[in-house]
This record gives structure tokens, C-alpha cells and sequence, in this order.
């Protein structure tokens, strides 16, 4: 039997599962100062999900008990990987629980964006019937572009196939048959993903290799044209992480024509400042980070994160171990 | 050769086409006045869109050369479909041109809706970052309800199926196998497929079989919940004809809380009246009746016609004939 810290709070399915599983489990915040202090004295694991802070002052502190971290979610950007490692803490978080809602909010932005629906939508509330303004175009026909092809890219390319799109790919860490398989061209450079691609949605990590990637050279050289001969414009998704998109440079794509719409989940700094210029374009349209948002996604988030910290504390394997290098 | 007047416009493919074909081609309005005196003297067919009406009147004062109207779209309304019948004269319109336009904007709306797209970038633009109102769900592991299961229903049920979601639809006067072959449970009864359906979309014709089909009733009995468990909720798109959806009943069911969600592109009077009281609804959101409008559909639509009038012309089969029960 461990003893588990939950601070950032969880689904009551995974305390239930945790405590079946034989666990103490202490559901309750911790403050950051008490962190630094005995806080973590004489528990075995902690799961998070963004509010705590485990710096290595915090994981220096904790006592020689502490065996696994666990991060009810994706990122682990609040978590000192290196620090865990040095002590022997592995750290696990739960990257599935949100792919189906990331992929589903992917498709979402894409037909919001070629059929104009929040700018139609805003056009009704203002009492006008601006029918004649919103021509859109079809998905059909056109090459979607995937930057990263991994879990959440995969299901959305085979969706847009559904739908009749051509998918291509760029992923310098990708097996090509993997792409292969699913019928799917993959680029050996990200500049041939983008003057094959009309539409272009981003599934990678931010690092400082794709860290304005998408930027005004490359929006440039789409195609404004389908394979069908349709003249469908350019359109940029990012449901992944703010930074990947150079933000000035999608504004001036939008005011010069090169790119017909935008639309982002995330965005280089968040909350987004209230005078962001993107917010009074008419072709822009965002959403505030929500691609796990889904009462399903969270459900399982915690179910995930319970199981992987159970098989950390009873020595079991798991897949889902991301300091390995530190430890 | 024969003699076409194009009185609403057309894409200029077609009128090559039709030119190409060895017929003359007037591509130029008639008054109401003159279609009621000598304007279609002399035509052996017209093609029209929605803005000509011809009624009994105007068909009776037509040359007995005519022989053929095109309808450049699918509804028919504003042609008297008896009239031309019993002076010989075939009607086809051309129905296919914006089915895979139609099915997009259907799967937008769905996804617009369960992620509230067009609400959360209007907080956005009002300087809000409401991440936590936002908390949306999956289409995957819900049953998707289809009224009506032609073209464009079975397209849907298709993408819906690649998403993974359960696809039930009810259509009186298809043959059972169609369903069956395409994985899709069909239901004897309407009010039964809205007992199993947390997501109900419409594809039928407004007939007065099928006004207010979607009533206070039926919408408080779908299920609200999941196959998966998830609560969420219930959710109406209606991207067919305005009047099959009674709009009172939708208002009601947002204020009361058994719909979450409602998209429309159709409305029982067009334009929207600006005081409208859905237009206050947070968790509604529509288009401007723009189902069919994007570069591809209107393109297509135009040669669909062209050909399809250049059928009859040359009196070989069509399969698109509208008022054979009259001829």
C-alpha cells in the first residue's frame, strides 16, 4: 500500500480506482510553500496536473519516500524532469486521454474556418443576412498538410481521407512506412509540405526546432488552388501549441490575402491579451485552449494517470515514462 | 441546335459547354412582364435558378417550342411543375452539385456545436479567456440520428461512422438493405429514433409530413447521455429546410435545458428577422442558408444542368426529370 498526494484535484472514478487498488489516496491541495517544506514527507507518489509546481527546489525537498510523479495530462512543462531523474522519481503522464477531443476539435476549426461559421454566426447576431458574403469552399478535393504525424495527426488524416481530402505529412521521427500505411505522402522537407498544401493543421511539440515554423515565406508558397482546380485559398490550423505559428506573420497573410483563414486553439502567449490584433480580423477565428476540454477527455485523463502510477509503484512496466533519459 | 435562355445567370463553363454542344445560348434576364407575353418565343429550353418564377401563367404564355426547363439546383418551388407537365414539357433540376457541400457544412455545425466554436471565439473578441465554460464532449461513442437518409444523410453517417460515432436514421421510404449495407440501424418509428439519439441532424424534404417534426416532445425525450456514459447532452442541426425544425420548441428546450446545443443554416422565415430570439441564445448558432454556397457546388451545378438539359434536348434518358407524374 502506497501514499498518494493529489493536488491538483481528479475525477472521483480514479480516487475510487487508486483507493481499490489498496492506495491511500490525499486528495487535497498543497500550497507552494509548504511544498518547499515537509509537504511531501512521507508519500510514495503525487499526481498533478498544472497548477503545482514540482521545481527541483520542490523535488529536493520531498522525502526519500517519493517514487513516481504523475501528470494528468499531456505536457509536463511544471514538472523538473531532470531533478525527478537524479533522485530516481520516474515521471508519467497521460497522453491519450485527450487525442479523440484534439482530433475532433481539429475537424472542427477546419470546416469552421471554409464555411465561415463563427463570422456567419456573428453576421445573424448583428441582424444582418450576409448570404452573398460567405462563399466557402469544399474540403473535398483540396491536400490537407499535417506538420508531425503521431497519434492525433493520424486520426485526423484518416477522417479528412473520409471526407475525400488528399493527406501529406511532414515528421522527421516517423517510420515512412507508418505514413505509408495509411495512405498518406510524406515530405522529406516541411517547405514541400507547404506548396503542396492548401490546408495545413499542426500536431507537434513546440521545441526550438518548430518554434516558428509556420511562418510568412512558407504561408506564401501554398497553392491557393485544389487538385479539383477549385480556388479554395490557403487555411492554417493549430490545435497543438502556441509558438509553432509565427502570429505576426499569419496577420499579415490575413491582411494580404495569402492565407484565407486562421483559426487557433493556442496561441504564443495565453490567456490572449484582450487588444491581440488576430481578434479584429474577420478571417481569424480562436478558441482558449480547449483541446482536452471535453467531459470525456477528463474522465479518462484520471483513469490513465491513477493506472500509470499504480504500475510505477509496483515496479510493473509502463509506457508512458518521460524522464527515462534521467533516470 | 437548339435555342436556351439562361435567365439567372450561370457559370461560363457551362455556357461553353452548352455552346460547344451546338445549341444558342441567351444568357440574359427576361421581365415577369415580358415571360407573361412573347419572351420565350422562339426557346426550345430554360434554365433557371430561384429568381424566374414560372407559373402556370408564364408556362401557358410560352412558345409551344418549348421543351425543357432546368432548374440550376435542387428545390423547385418556384416552378409549376403541372403546368409544364401537361404542355409536354420536362422539368429536371440537379440535385447532386451541392450534396458534399452540404455534408461539410452538416459536420461543421456538429463539431461547431459540441465545442462550442462560434461561442468561444465571441469570447475571445470580447477580451474573455473562459476556458472553464467551454468544457465541450466527443462525438465519439454517441449515436448520431439521421432524418431522412438519401445522399446526403449517407455521407454524413459515413464520416460520423470514421469518427466514431453509432449512426441510427429514419426514413420511411427507403428499401431497409441501404441502411443495413451501410452499418446504419433504421428505425420504424421517428419518435423512436429520437429516444436512442443524442444527436439529431435532418436531411428530408419540408413537406407537411415533415413540418415541426422536430417538436417540444420528441426533443425532451432524447437521452442526454452517451453509449460511452458522457453527459452530452442533446443537440438538433438542421441544415435541410426551415419549418421541419419548430423553432419555438428549440427556444424553449435551450431555456430549459433538454437541448445543450442548435445549429441551423435554415429558418422557418428567411432572412432571419434581426429580433429574432434565438439570436440571443448562447448555445445557438446559424448560417445564412449558404448550404450550397461554396466555388465548388456553384460551379458544379451549372454543368450538371447544362447536361442535363442537353438530355432532353436530345431526347436521350435523364435521370433527373422532376415532373414525370404530370407528363
Amino acid at each position: 500500500m502506497a501514499k498518494i498526494a493529489v493536488t491538483d484535484g481528479m475525477d472521483k472514478k480514479a480516487v475510487l480506482w487508486l483507493e481499490k487498488a489498496g492506495h491511500e489516496v490525499i486528495n487535497s491541495p498543497i500550497t507552494p510553500e509548504n511544498l518547499l517544506q515537509d509537504g511531501l514527507h512521507g508519500f510514495d507518489a503525487i499526481i498533478v496536473r498544472s497548477a503545482t509546481k514540482l521545481t527541483r527546489e520542490v523535488i529536493d525537498a520531498a522525502g526519500d519516500g517519493l517514487r513516481a510523479i504523475g501528470r494528468a495530462g499531456v505536457g509536463v512543462d511544471n514538472i523538473d524532469l531532470e531533478a525527478a531523474g537524479a533522485k530516481g522519481i520516474a515521471v508519467v503522464n497521460a497522453p491519450r486521454a485527450s487525442t479523440q477531443s484534439v482530433v475532433e476539435l481539429t475537424l472542427g476549426h477546419l470546416l469552421a474556418s471554409i464555411r465561415h461559421l463563427p463570422r456567419a454566426d456573428r453576421s445573424l447576431r448583428e441582424g444582418r443576412w450576409a448570404k452573398k458574403e460567405m462563399k466557402g469552399s469544399e474540403l473535398a478535393g483540396k491536400v490537407l498538410g499535417l506538420i508531425g504525424f503521431g497519434r492525433i495527426a493520424q486520426s485526423v488524416g484518416r477522417i479528412a481521407q473520409t471526407i475525400g481530402m488528399e493527406v501529406h505529412a511532414y515528421d522527421p521521427y516517423l517510420p515512412p512506412k507508418i505514413a505509408k500505411s495509411q495512405g498518406t505522402r510524406l515530405h522529406k522537407s516541411i517547405d514541400a509540405l507547404f506548396s503542396n498544401c492548401t490546408h495545413i493543421s499542426i500536431h507537434c511539440n513546440l521545441t526550438e526546432e518548430t518554434r516558428h515554423l509556420v511562418n510568412a515565406e512558407r504561408i506564401r508558397s501554398m497553392p491557393q488552388i485544389g487538385l479539383d482546380g477549385a480556388r479554395c485559398g490557403n487555411h492554417i490550423i493549430n490545435c497543438a501549441r502556441g509558438g509553432i505559428v509565427d502570429e505576426k506573420a499569419v496577420l499579415n497573410a490575413l491582411e494580404s490575402g495569402s492565407l484565407t483563414s486562421a483559426a487557433l486553439d493556442v496561441f504564443e502567449v495565453e490567456p490572449v491579451d484582450p487588444s491581440h490584433p488576430l481578434l479584429q480580423m474577420e478571417h481569424f477565428h480562436g478558441t482558449p485552449h480547449i483541446g482536452a476540454s471535453t467531459v470525456e477527455a477528463q474522465a479518462r485523463v484520471g483513469l490513465d494517470i491513477a493506472k500509470n502510477v499504480n504500475a510505477l509503484l509496483n515496479q510493473e512496466t509502463c509506457d508512458f515514462i518521460v524522464n527515462q533519459q534521467y533516470l
